[in-house]
């Protein structure tokens, strides 16, 4: 069959995509299906015998977990990369590996259309298709819940049984979760349905990657991480077991982190296409780390480059939540975050317990930047505190006018002056 | 005697300024003691008993509470205030009003001069001095760790307490405490002295106002902060008192938080003198409030002005670290936090349990930001889902060009393809 | 008839509007003309009467210069406003006055229906849209240009011509210039058609707005402009007018640059909608405008305020181009400016000569932050060197540990070190 | 002599470091002179013939053009380098290379001490000092200055040339100009003296690269210059010569724009240590080269890497012009800048007339940021009209909100709503 007729679909197994694979090959597509393996909890055999079921030409899984913990997780930890300063962008952070793996395999089987079962509000839709764009403009996309012709089809959850019914799709027997659920290594992330309702509590049981709080052990779990150039490369657990290889250190930490209710996250946000909506996260490791990196960088960035670079990781952030990781600011961004790094190398001890991750105490000792010497108020030792009244004298000179022209025009200093 | 030779010295009762209060008698300065109450855990009749018996002319002692919070206390919630993404400047944030108060006793009592006992080395003598140029730029300053006179006589804690003893000043029987601390509504910071060794914990004596979360009661405390404006106006906890004064509320918070081991930090920031330090810092009411006003912020503001606050909440936060309170970017900077706050009203839903905050819910009802049809997966009123399709398509149109100049150079996407 | 068959049309009178007027009847709308006087060059008697020929149901112009000019260009030299460091947004300033006042125009005549002729891929569409979005959400937009119906029946303008022709619709009997040029106070704008061609220079034929440089007189042109917060209220030129209404003093320094040549801008731009394009602007007056606030500034903002205020503004115009006036970042962006200008008093000599604009002194009397006794290398007064050598000592800590890191890895400290 | 008695000191041949050469002699010190030459116009046999007659050990004199040019000032023109929006930062480029010289100078010859003969109110001094540090912080100052037994013994000029008289310094017969001047290849500085009045225009006889414009040809000179990654590579003058290296390149381009008037600035700026100076600046090849690389970006970067730029180049620019080269930050932010020039090929045209530069033409064959047919307002052709429609309606979702809330709380949209 043609390309402009075989569709490589982004295929779950899900009710959704089921019907999209269905719907797909009763439109007269070829479909291969695609499933990226990102360290999410599938039974990836049931996938592949679903898709293939249904009458996909044949179901692709990949197993992207290395280059993603490499490629996506590990510069978001170098860059404390975070959005609206809360959410740790799991789900953002997967979309690139993903959706350059599909265009891989589209090349690899002769599609020359992609396909994706992302709802036409959310930001997924704009993740994969930007990607997609980036990695091969000449690909075409077929994004059926835009397509009136499908979205006026099936219109509820009940559509899409009846249609399931119909075309003998399997329909998993457990009653649907009453919200949404998006799995992978860096975090799991919860939305729509009753989560809706941003002023109701998420209930006990969403959370699927870390326990409550309430139920962790009451002892705390002491470990260190070590960094080489802002890199996670080595987790050392009180009394227990040393990790270095990254994919590793990264499932053990979502691990530890995860059994002592650490990452929790519940907000309202900012999508990229104008509304806002509520999600809650499961993010441990991503949690943990970024704390750990940021400890670090307390001891080995200079103070002015970290001013630099809380601006460049702000940018990051953003750019990855909408989806343009396949851009030249991304480029040029994560240049600069691979340069600030050359010298973060150092060791953060830790605690995590009952919910909350403690920074207990850090060294680096390849940085200069902390003398205990210096800044001991003990002594004195190689500095002149004369030098301080003239650095007090100098940066004084523009306050001084300031606070003469506020007397001069009447003004108070400040709101109680 | 003529105000050249009247000190208005910021005395704390403590051995160092005990010393320089002496010390500037001897001199042959009259002395004006000052202390503000800016909620400090002190006998401040003892203060005064010391500082009269020692031969200051007065003690003044002025309760700054209110103003503390009310002027800098919420403005820092209402711009998330916090530097090196860590610390949430407590000893900053009530240094202004400190400055403030003591050069208005300087003017009450005819001084043209004022002392403090800061060290050289710190960023506290910068935050005063700064506030005292911008108030009054024709007080002199005495800065006795900065003199060689002084800082050569005194080069230890033995020298300090061989002077005490030779001039009767009063020596606390308990030993000092192996760091030195800081203390105030906003926090207790802890520094110096064994805390100078970063790669060794806090010791667990350290915390004043932070129980061990690992001593923290088996059972969370829930409680809702209402939002008006950006300033909190209301707490009402789970089963227990409502508060709604600024002052009062900030101390219920911070009781709770500390009760529940909510607040502790523990970093090496950069000082503004171009030093690194290793700071632990004790902060309930203002990690809770900081983590609810972010939350709040989520679902009243407009996601470009949050991007825009952040950059200027981050200006604001360098602004007080480095003690330039009364500067004209700071005033430039409010006028813009308290504009952005204008629709910032809402309640937030919180726990706090064994060291860790969370929020769980929030609502907003005057705010038309989230609209729980819009934002739903389930419904497409008032939504047509082909726009986004364009949407995609136009922010497409320079990645598209990327990707091709990417292939024509024969260059990778990113560093795995 | 039915107001949702009731259209707004924002009409010149030319090929494009009128084609489009008289499609709007045929297809059974009832038709409001509207044009907006800005300042352009146009015989608006001739516009009316030939919308009426046409059979607008009215034509109404409305004269926008006031406040085109004080709520839009002045704004826009308070805060430096430049995109992309050459374009003075001429054309993204007047759209806001002219979409508000089509807005109100669909009110007072019931129309629900607005339209416009602007092409597909350029910004003014989005620019008049988003505006009338923020406006009124509850109106409707009819672009004929983006409608398959339109757009595929017009493919050149031998489509309009013969549709013209047909429906008797006037054309001008001057030639059409090869390429489009849109006109206001603010500036003239020339694009498209041979100026498509960016490696070409302009012909000498496009420019209206400003003499050619080598044209201009021989002896040049000298003024001083006063500002009053930020703002030009005064307009003195050397042996000759002066001028204060903010309208009369904007098309008064028009006149005087265009004379000199003064305002030329040719650049490829980033049109928000991702495509690059080549325009050509005369902007005489902004041209000296903006000039003559960055000097004023200079002697009077405080040099941190100036930095924020440089952000602030690159805000502002990126803004503006995106045709996001109405918008919340706006507005929080606008109180800054008005905020940082309090205090922007002052007078500018200025010169314009054959093409450029020079300043040539200032005074500002009523600041106290330029002080040529601080200021002089010849004297001392209120002085103490001394404080710089501390000042020096402080800001090199971190630099001599940057050097000796340097040294310590053996990486030279610059390129050819 | 002991190292710690030989001083290495920058010495022009002026009265002031004659003064302070034989100072420093008298004083004890053996002085090895050093004058690095960065394309000042400057007699430097007479130079060294004059440091020998006054005492110095030797007088070195290295010619640092090339570096100046390649590693300082196209750097500069490659991040569009600007300080306060006017000044081009002639004297910030030449003190590194100049300074890190010296220090090479002072190994070389066994100096444990540098000096020069900066003021103490001045910015230079900053500059050299910080980059000595960071250099070789081992090296200690003498900033004769910022001394009080030199500054209070020299006062005023009759006091320097009394003491020259004492000392056989021979003084140039020509008399002092009323201000001072500092000349490099980046542009030749004028401050002080009669320039301390900004309400005065500078002197005519104060210019020194740049003809009167008045004064300037009658013919406009036009040529094109090709960038390479961001440098500038060929300047091609009509029907004229050819250049191709950076020093002679930047060299004639100096020549083409000072006979042309073109690169006077005249501004009030904030020095680093807080005071507010007049300035008046000579730029000629800086100045068209800052355009013609703005210009070059224009068709060859992505808006958003170009909106990133901005503020990189920004930070640049005040990193520059505080003297802090030698920094961690620097190095970070020119690692972005080669980066994101790795695709600014192109040529473009210019023309310099009477103290105008003007852009005629730009052409950028490796790029395809730009495409005519792309671009074109005339054809359709790889574009879709309705994805527009798309993208504004996905725009407008937060703007409506924000035009909704304004109805609801009665507030007008702006100002003259």
């Amino acid at each position: 069959m043609s390309a402009d007729k075989r569709v490589c679909l982004a295929y779950s197994g899900g009710l959704d995509t089921s019907t999209i694979l269905k719907w797909l090959i009763l439109e007269g597509y070829t479909v291969v299906a695609f499933l990226a393996d990102v360290g999410q909890n599938e039974d990836f055999t049931e996938v592949e015998k679903k898709a293939l079921a249904l009458g996909a030409e044949r179901m692709i899984i990949e197993n992207l977990q290395q280059e993603f913990v490499d490629e996506l997780i590990f510069p978001a930890i170098q860059c404390n990369a975070i959005y609206e300063d809360r959410y740790l962008l799991g789900t953002s952070l997967a979309r690139p590996v993903i959706a350059r793996a599909q265009v891989q395999t589209a090349h690899k089987y002769n599609c020359k259309l992609l396909s994706h079962g992302c709802t036409g509000k959310g930001n997924d839709q704009v993740r994969f298709e930007l990607a997609w764009k980036a990695c091969d403009p000449s690909l075409s996309v077929i994004a059926p819940w835009r397509l009136p012709a499908f979205f006026n089809r099936f219109q509820g959850r009940q559509d899409l049984l009846k249609f399931a019914a119909e075309n003998n799709i399997p329909v998993s027997s457990t009653p649907k979760a009453p919200w949404s659920q998006d799995d992978n290594l860096a975090h799991c992330s919860y939305e729509s349905g009753i989560l809706e309702k941003p002023d109701l509590p998420a209930p006990k049981t969403v959370w699927t990657r870390t326990v409550d709080p309430l139920d962790a052990p009451d002892v705390p779990t002491k470990f260190s991480v070590t960094f080489k150039a802002g890199i996670p490369v080595k987790l050392q657990v009180d009394g227990g077991e040393t990790v270095t290889g990254s994919l590793e250190l990264f499932k053990a930490l979502n691990d530890i982190a995860g059994r002592n209710g650490v990452g929790r996250i519940d907000i309202v946000e900012s999508r990229f296409i104008g509304l806002k909506s509520r999600g809650a996260y499961d993010s441990p490791a991503l949690t943990v780390l970024r704390l750990a990196h940021v400890d670090i960088e307390g001891i080995t960035l200079d103070s002015k480059v970290k001013q630099i670079m809380h601006w460049i990781g702000n940018e990051w952030s953003q750019c990855l939540y909408n989806g343009m990781y396949f851009s030249p600011e991304r480029e040029l961004l994560e240049n600069s975050i691979l340069f600030s790094q050359k010298h973060v190398h150092g060791t953060v001890d830790m605690m995590v317990y009952k919910g909350a991750a403690h920074v207990l105490a850090r060294s680096a000792p390849e940085s200069n930047l902390y003398s205990e010497e210096q800044a001991s108020m003990d002594t004195l030792e190689g500095f002149s505190p004369e030098d301080t009244s003239g650095f007090i004298a100098i940066q004084a000179i523009r306050l001084e006018k300031y606070g003469a022209a506020k007397i001069k025009h009447g003004e108070p200093l400040a709101r109680g002056s």
